[in-house]
């Protein structure tokens, strides 16, 4: 018995990938002595069967049909019968999409995710190389002063010291401790950040709180006086422009902090907040249990006290008011918000935030914090619709970095990874595809060299650094995923130091320093020069992209455009792989972009182990492929 | 039956006090119908008996002979007949001496102090007022850099800040924090000093040191660099020296720390340290019981290795040779030193240390951390020769502090205060009783306003502040006991801040930072007032001290040289106290020196409850009392 359909293959859905709502599809399948074959389609709750006919060629049967004209998404699958009895057929168990297989019961559906075709992400993102700064850690400027701390805070003097968490009997921090990076500290770092081909930077908050990583808000409109003024962040803003360097701000908007003018448990602050009286102006801005002491808050922390983000007044505070949060800080020239727990805000405040700050600045992008294929993100048993059109621009690409990240350790074969990149693919509308954060490291994960060096997990994890030959070949594999980075889809982000050689389980060590003057000087080339080749070839920002399959431990892809197709080249393994046995390129001359060999193609190439080639093929539009 | 020996009366025991060796003395007792009366004397481990003859008085007793020709304490009592019965006599159980008791068996010895004459204490000692500073918490200079110190260790951004243990989960202290008080902040407050009438600065330890108390000392010859250099220390010394100010520095020569030239426990030192091999030219300073891991420490704390004081290359090191640590200091223009823990010093040590001393400096100070009556001291079963002449010129006077905190507490009776300090005027040679290092408050005790406010135990000890009643009170009490302390015989010692309002528990938070521009003003003008009147007065400099019997609550006593009687009067009780009905100054003029009013003495005072007066008489020769 046999049956295909594969998602991915215009054989069997044409067009490929997410479509504009109201388009029409043809979906196909291939199979032998079947009888009343059917395609099954799910549409928020109502269910619809198609009968297939067989098509031209013959074993085929197909259906062409118009998908809804809203945004979501369409689920499908198919029945027959064959031999007299009756299956199904869906996606494999992974739900990944591709080829499928046959069932008895219901089977896991296939995904056509449905947008409104509203946007093209502007051209300064998507072409962009974006570099992620905790802006206590990344340099102390010039500016930097005591007398800028509040009461009952840690300097550490030593800006090579680690992080610590300074607790109190109760596991409360007691302590907020910083290492004293400032706004001018950035600025005054910016040259160095166009050397590494930076022109977006992602600012984590930077907005006065108690912590040091600021994602317990205490004042939306001001700047952290540990930072620096509002001064200070228009110099910083201008000091980027002139340099071409857009700005993305975190936009926490999930919860505030309980030390802070709204919620006020402390009294720190003259308003009369939530914690402090029901006649509070943002009393209805929480939601309490048991007034005052007991009330929600994001993963049960207190100091962070959750928002009710559907309340009018808090909207019209966040983005609704001329002089609103988002449209304030959007007219200070900054390109857009990155979304803190963006599962956590409601589809409409997102919707309405959006439309704010494209109303302040239509060439702004909105970037959400989602860990998982945000196409088809449920929470709270909710289908969230971040790619209908209205909200995200784009999201962090975590299954990136988890997939290549296993794929490197070699934890995950090529093919795993193709499968899981190709579902993305698929499932992502084009512009969010091509504007995926595509990350490696972040705040929220251990330091990418403490992970590539496989770092012993019972080590005392302040302290542990990588050995010698950990180090080396960790050094090694990560020159191979950021260059998967930097040619892959989307929008390559650096979190700051990863290109410099710093180690550190997780958080707080992964948010230690930039190591001034201490730097893997050979990586930090290494970066200079993969952002200047991803910088320099406009195919790796807008070029199609087709993986290959190889083998387990080869990852190839192509990206393509009118002038240039590019073979990029990714074996992992400790052992030699030949090549170009699985590519047809015969006749072309490429150049390897890395050494800048001119490479004949007639001969395979051998990679050596944790090797990498891109070979670059300027196509003769004659000799088109 | 009758019996009595008052040690403190000349009637009973001429001269009065402790005495130079081979001194003649008197001793007497009287009573009625006794027989075989005998005086026992035990000197080292020999006894001698004395029979005692009747004297021209009727129903006195008396023998008269000479003390050792040597260094010591010749304790005595007696031994009498009545009644067919035989009794002894000793001092009372409290061994204050004084009048005693009669007893059946062995009693409680009366003690002479024997001492060798060998030295007069320096007067810019003796009429001085010293300041106590601890150095990271005094005053943050202008030189204060975070670049000034080491890795792994915090600053509080905020002067007003708590002090705070930070320990890891077995109890160690995981970072020390500073506040950053520097030599520099220091020198820049000296006029400051001035104001407060201080001669004497009494430095807590500056050496280089892991810690922030730097009891732990890293390396005995080189400024710790927090607080400065070589040049800011000189620096220091000058500008002292052009306000006739005297510094004495904290002596720590009991133990070293871990982290230390010496110990070298984490090898930040270049120096092979005893800890690191036994080839160390260090090893034979440190006791090991199980090489190199456990070793004899202070306190079992095993961040403090101790000493071996008799060890002759550890000796050269800290006082013999050339460029000892003793003579190297000494040089520079210090007066003197405090002796760390000297109860754990051996005597031999500490007489070839005042030996260099003086070599260096022959108007220098020897000052040790004595917590008891010094005079017999008995540390490891030995009595300790402090006093012999040959090594301390004074001693901290806890005593002191104890006494008159009870007393002006209500804790116990002016009575009491006045045996507990006749016993040190009696045991104390007079050079050493006039050098007592009299003070209130030190790095190892709570804050003397917390204890005077009586601040509940049971608080939140970092946070806790007295109430405005308790301050209110605690600040009216602190004014009598800092007025007892200037007029008191001995040497006052502030302890910074305490002048100031600081209110602190025990340690760290004794040790929190002096708060400049949030001064306790009225405390401070009254600090500079008191100092003042003993600066300007040398009867309280030199002055021979009387106390008189009172009341319960009230405690009187009399300061006298060749030209001024004062009379000092403290009433603590909640009540009135009508005075001078004690007192018999009849015809006499005086003023009283706090408020600047004439007094007639004629008629009664009425001291107000917590009130006070000191009371200056100029004697006319042809009047005296």
């Amino acid at each position: 018995m046999n049956f295909i359909h594969n998602s991915w293959d215009l054989k069997y859905r044409a067009p490929f990938g997410a479509l504009p709502k109201g388009s029409n599809i043809t979906l196909s399948v291939y199979g032998r002595d079947l009888n009343n074959v059917q395609l099954r389609t799910l549409f928020e709750e109502s269910e619809v069967l198609y009968s297939m006919k067989p098509s031209a060629t013959s074993h085929y049967w197909e259906v062409e049909l118009q998908i809804p004209d809203a945004t979501g998404i369409l689920w499908y699958d198919f029945k027959f019968e064959t031999g007299g009895c009756s299956y199904t057929y869906g996606t494999k168990g992974n739900r990944l999409g591709g080829e499928g297989q046959i069932y008895k019961d219901i089977p896991p559906s296939y995904q056509i995710t449905i947008y409104e075709p509203k946007r093209t992400t502007p051209k300064w993102y998507k072409n962009g190389i974006m570099y992620q700064i905790f802006p206590d850690r990344f340099n102390r400027g010039s500016d930097f002063s005591l007398e800028n701390f509040p009461r009952k805070v840690l300097v550490h003097p030593k800006w090579s010291d680690s992080p610590h968490y300074f607790k109190n009997n109760s596991g409360h921090i007691e302590y907020w401790d910083f290492f004293g990076g400032t706004l001018d500290g950035i600025t005054e770092k910016l040259d160095y950040l166009k050397s590494l081909n930076v022109s977006i930077i992602y600012l984590n908050p930077i907005f006065k709180s108690k912590s040091n990583h600021r994602y317990d808000t205490g004042d939306y409109m001001t700047i952290d006086p540990i930072l620096g003024t509002m001064e200070k962040f228009k110099k910083f803003i201008a000091a980027c422009k002139e340099r071409n360097i857009h700005v993305i701000l975190d936009g926490v908007f999930n919860h505030t902090g309980d030390d802070s003018i709204y919620f006020n448990r402390y009294g720190h602050y003259p308003e009369l907040g939530a914690y402090q009286s029901t006649e509070s102006p943002y009393y209805d801005w929480y939601t309490f249990d048991h007034y005052p002491i007991k009330y929600d808050c994001w993963w049960g922390i207190d100091a962070m006290p959750n928002l009710s983000e559907m309340n009018p007044s808090f909207q019209s505070f966040i983005f609704k008011d001329d002089n609103s949060v988002v449209r304030h800080w959007t007219r200070t020239g900054i390109s857009g918000w990155r979304l803190d727990v963006a599962d956590e805000l409601p589809d409409p405040f997102i919707e309405g935030l959006k439309i704010a700050m494209l109303e302040e600045n239509p060439d702004s992008v909105l970037i959400g914090e989602v860990w998982e294929d945000a196409s088809r993100k449920v929470a709270y048993n909710q289908l969230r619709t971040y790619f209908s059109g209205f909200e995200l621009d784009a999201v962090m690409n975590y299954p990136f970095r988890e997939t290549f990240i296993a794929f490197v350790l070699g934890k995950t074969s090529a093919k795993i990874a193709v499968l899981v990149m190709m579902s993305l693919y698929e499932n992502y509308p084009r512009e969010q595809f091509m504007g995926n954060m595509n990350l490696i490291g972040s705040h929220d994960r251990c330091r990418i060299l403490t992970v590539l060096g496989e770092a012993d997990e019972y080590a005392d994890h302040e302290h542990y650094r990588l050995t010698k030959e950990q180090y080396s070949l960790a050094h090694q594999r990560l020159k191979m995923l950021s260059l998967i980075q930097m040619t892959f889809p989307g929008v390559p982000c650096i979190y700051y130091g990863d290109e410099a050689g710093v180690q550190g389980f997780e958080d707080p060590y992964n948010r230690s320093t930039y190591p001034w003057g201490k730097e893997d000087r050979d990586l930090v080339l290494w970066y200079q020069q993969i952002t200047k080749l991803r910088a320099d070839n406009p195919v790796f920002q807008h070029g199609s992209w087709k993986p290959y399959e190889a083998s387990d431990d080869l990852f190839v892809f192509e990206r393509r455009d009118e002038n240039t197709c590019c073979l990029c080249l990714f074996n992992r393994s400790l052992k030699a792989v030949h090549l170009f046995q699985y590519l047809d390129y015969e006749g072309f001359k490429g150049l390897e972009m890395i050494t800048g060999e001119t490479l004949s193609l007639k001969d395979p190439i051998i990679l050596q182990p944790l090797a990498y080639a891109i070979v670059m093929i300027t196509l003769d539009t004659s000799q088109a492929l």
